[in-house]
């Protein structure tokens, strides 16, 4: 963690930033954040996450009590005073303290800057294994704080000897715990676009995407695991992380598709010259 | 509030109470709770709140760090310093702030002193409207902080001009979101127990009913409303609420039923007695 934060209207030492126990967010898990990171430190695709911060307080019933402007204004300052080095900004917003203990009120509101997570060069470069659960999110288009079962699903993770668990739903494939998911057919390039959070580097990626290939957004069957020509993840950290096996089958050969590699690269140059 | 609450290791003045940003029963709503509350300022079904809470941290692998006998002293000495007259005990396990933002960590718990909610006398006299909402809850078996849903449906329920949400899933009723869901037909006593978070007054209830009423734990279709004779609900502050209405179907004429009535005082000699 970075040693300066900024919570409700002050930018102080994270030590002695602080929240009340009775904090809805804390009792009642009800709050909504957004994450994004800085490349060449400046934050990437801010807009968009503050517009989905946005729609999510409003999704939420929770007004968010500074503008998006100032928001930004509080970050370049979070930016300058941290001296950071890339870093990471959770920007989160809880239902404050109600006298009722259960109705939304003056909220709590607060930016985190984070040190970036670094994963090892293998992810990128040799892909990932991700293991299945039959799981929906409750109210998966919004950035709700309710992370529970990402968090009590690492174990399993862990002894599957995957990277991620992705979330399959009634036979269709719907998103990883953090990250959304794509397929390659040769030229075509497949994500769904139900039942997920729409991810902000999903969005920027189909963009990029769109000049080179096909786009499909609908659902993905799990049977088509079987028949695709590659797969990879999607989000602020993971870029764009090659999938080269879910559960006991590797996709094709299990080696990194071209494709991939491609929209990989034409990523990393992006944000490099950003 | 009561004005002394627990926070790790002391009693403090709950104004001074506070917990780090990094908690993630606040950034990743990973948190356990149970609740229950006094009756002659003795805390009501103790035990049985207590195995339910061990239980819950125990599933979420969080490790509770004093054990049942120290939990029961703080309560103690929390009844005694605050001088309470009647109140609730809310105690809350989270899984504190990891290195790595993501893992269970050295938790954080504390307690807090509620004066409790006290409903209109004509909620327990007249019975109450449900409005019913499709929903299952995610690990419902497990006391969760996670109450998005409750929080975001009260707007509904009160446009519905209802006294909580009943949660119904796949033609089943189940629970409304802080009660148990019980029916009579004739003598016969019927409550679910598969997809629910078994209630420590539930359960006290059955016990209670067993030497009066035929019992049945079961799943309730939804379809069963328009053919039951009673139905109530339980809670620890709702105690024994008579339901006279689901939707827009009143349960028969629409009037308390008789052996609820008979469950509830029952229910009120014996805290009164208590």
């Amino acid at each position: 963690m970075y040693p300066f934060c900024y919570l409700n209207g002050e930018i102080i030492p994270v030590k002695e930033a602080k929240i009340e126990l009775s904090d809805l967010g804390l009792l009642r898990g009800y709050g909504v954040f957004d994450f994004f990171r800085t490349y060449n430190n400046k934050p990437f695709l801010l807009d968009d996450h503050l517009d989905r911060f946005t729609q999510s307080a409003k999704e939420m019933q929770i007004e968010i009590p500074v503008t998006v402007d100032e928001i930004k204004a509080i970050i370049d300052e979070l930016i300058s005073k941290n001296e950071i080095n890339e870093a990471g900004f959770r920007i989160v917003l809880t239902a404050g303290s109600p006298d009722d203990g259960f109705s939304v009120s003056t909220p709590n509101f607060f930016i985190l800057v984070e040190q970036l997570h670094k994963y090892p060069d293998h992810v990128f470069v040799e892909g990932v294994k991700l293991a299945t659960h039959e799981h929906l999110r409750h109210l998966s288009h919004i950035k709700t704080t309710n992370y529970i079962i990402p968090i009590l699903m690492q174990k399993y993770a862990d002894e599957q000897n995957a990277f991620d668990i992705l979330y399959t739903f009634e036979g269709n494939i719907l998103e990883t715990t953090r990250s959304n998911f794509f397929v390659f057919y040769g030229k075509t390039l497949v994500t769904p676009k139900e039942n997920i959070l729409i991810g902000r580097t999903r969005n920027f990626i189909l963009k990029m995407a769109a000049e080179h290939f096909e786009i499909e957004e609908r659902p993905i069957s799990t049977k088509e695991i079987n028949s695709v020509d590659e797969a990879f993840i999607s989000g602020s950290t993971r870029r764009v992380t090659p999938v080269v096996a879910i559960d006991d089958a590797t996709i094709k050969d299990g080696k990194v598709g071209t494709n991939t590699r491609f929209l990989q690269e034409l990523f990393e140059k992006h944000v490099n010259e950003f």
